[in-house]
């Protein structure tokens, strides 16, 4: 474990309440050395895709041994099953309903494994139904966090939930994907990355590819300002996914962009 | 004190202004050391009432010898003093408006005093009379968290506010409350607590208890997921709180349910 | 520097996405001792001018040696240069398109130089072209901050960018400025400093000054309370500003007001 250890958290608490403010309670009362990252807390309620997709995108950019915690948990206090995942570099730990099936199809390896947490000592005394977030995950990152070794918080598991996940399909020169986010420019970001593109390591895309997005043709650019018009053009954004926008304004405000549009790339 | 001194922060300042992270830089700047954790900056504009149910519902899942910060202050700069209440566990900092009522009922005892902040020198040397939040408030939690003794910070005093609470209350078996909140979610919880209930130590709620509001009796059950029809159902929260929803969605939203709205619990 | 060096952040980010979070992330992976305070995420996407505000009236309160980041950056990834610079007692991180405007204007001192960041092995390994918050400002903020110096960063520039800032006018006895920003409280606060008064050192305002907005002359006040009226009143806020506010009510709602309104004071 790094001496400062890192605890991320992604919830869809908002930040109304004082929900996340008192898992960091719970955090630093166990261990005062925890740094804790708010990733967001304004993942729409109860939207597990939209969480795993926030995950799988932000784990990547900490440290090694991060634990990152994601609750968006609508069936808090029934039987679904309390996780920790552990990979060859982090740590996750959130409901098993399916927020991270990303990371179960990323980080596979020896090191991996999924652990259904299930050593209630390690729970607040005075655990309620409705949030586990405060009585559950945040104790147990913290511990885990001050060195508690994973297999001491419950049993390993293979039956683990994965939810359907939207993946770019490749056929006949033309890769189909969709619109799988819109963020707080009003960018729409696709499911297509960099890596399922045909020459992943050319820099020529612009000559190469063809982006289409509702029977339009659009321009390919390297940076934002580059196409100052005030059309839609798409970029491979630093996530490394096709994403639509407008210069300096709202590409899904301006063209009515909707999660589940469909977005296609041709070799031209 | 702690080593890593806690110091927590409710106001209704927002997130769009720097207000909230001028008091982090004010805190830091004195005691590098303090962990700060954001309650919430979203109490809406002057609700002292709000406010002073977030702090009661928040301050003990933190550690011992945390210091509470509050602030929702719409007489700042006039007559009304700058207080710290010390109890046997916490420390509080906010102006003299109500704003602890609850403290000052919950946690009374030998060690409990409210101090009229007056030494000037503890305060940035620049005050404003708009802004006592960054001026007063975070460097007297600073210095406080440094381990300066709070009778150092003023004189004692015994007529500090206090504003009206609603209260449930019990006549003929009904236990009679009200809406005093709506979280995130749509939830609705009332003031009606575990320990107003009749059997408090018992798992039986569902069997002996009838939730009523708006004249309709409400399912009792023990976890959201439990009751999956699109109706309203009753829980006792993790606050320890009755509380009003629907499963996946939102019970105030789709039964335009308010704060002050009753609710009744009856022995059936 | 500090043991414990102090890193802010200023965005357009917003707090639903996780670019903010990713910011501290890779802060953290580079230095485990920096301290993050949030300034803000929520400046108007795209308003450059209005995060050099929030730049300019907040890096005051932070300790000598704080590294002030700020990032709203329509034209990431293009041909603006990322800077660095360094006044006497702060440093400052953001594209070069006039966000530091302010800076240049009040921190000029011997210490001061404007550093064109070009040092790539401090930047993220994957750099892309649309999140230099994270790929380039945040590392180079950590490395800053465990102590490399600022000239290994990039090379001195004199040609750095300022952007129009509007100021009050003195005439006839008459200061003349504009609202330059709102506040969540609906507070309009104007460009009008304590500075620019005649009688800085005066505590007799109240009966020197006269306020005008549109039309009307406003009451100068000591503090929001002092005018419980209705009706709009003027105060010099805790930045040294004078601002037009209704006690416990929204100005700018109730009276419309808007960014670039005019505001006089006049010698009565």
């Amino acid at each position: 474990m790094l001496e400062s250890p890192i605890i991320t958290l992604t919830t869809d608490f908002g930040l109304k309440d004082p929900f996340a403010g008192l898992m960091k309670a719970v955090i630093l009362g166990i261990n005062q050395d925890a740094k804790i990252i708010d990733i967001t807390h304004n993942i729409q309620r109860h939207n597990i895709f939209e969480a795993s997709q926030v995950v799988s995108m932000s784990y990547g950019y900490s440290p090694p041994a991060t634990i990152h915690v994601a609750v968006v948990d609508p069936e808090v206090g029934g039987l679904r099953r309390p996780l920790l995942v552990v990979t060859e570099n982090h740590y996750f730990i959130g409901p098993d309903n399916g927020i991270f099936t990303p990371i179960f199809e990323e980080c596979r390896s020896n090191f991996f494994k999924v652990i259904n947490i299930s050593s209630s000592h390690y729970f607040l005394p005075m655990s309620g139904s409705t949030f586990h977030g405060r009585d559950i995950f945040a104790p147990v990152a913290a511990w885990l966090s001050k060195g508690v070794e994973s297999h001491k918080f419950g049993e390993e598991i293979y039956d683990y939930i994965k939810i359907p996940y939207p993946k770019a399909s490749l056929s006949n020169n033309t890769i189909t994907g969709e619109i799988v986010s819109i963020d707080n420019f009003g960018n729409a970001i696709s499911n297509i990355k960099r890596n399922d593109l045909p020459k992943a390591a050319s820099g020529e895309y612009k000559n190469n590819l063809r982006i289409i997005y509702n029977n339009e043709d659009l321009p390919l650019v390297n940076y934002y300002a580059e196409n100052k018009s005030p059309g839609l053009s798409a970029i491979i954004n630093s996530f490394g996914h096709i994403e639509l926008f407008v210069c300096r304004d709202s590409a899904a405000g301006k063209f009515n962009i909707k999660i589940g549009d469909s977005v296609a790339v041709t070799l031209a």
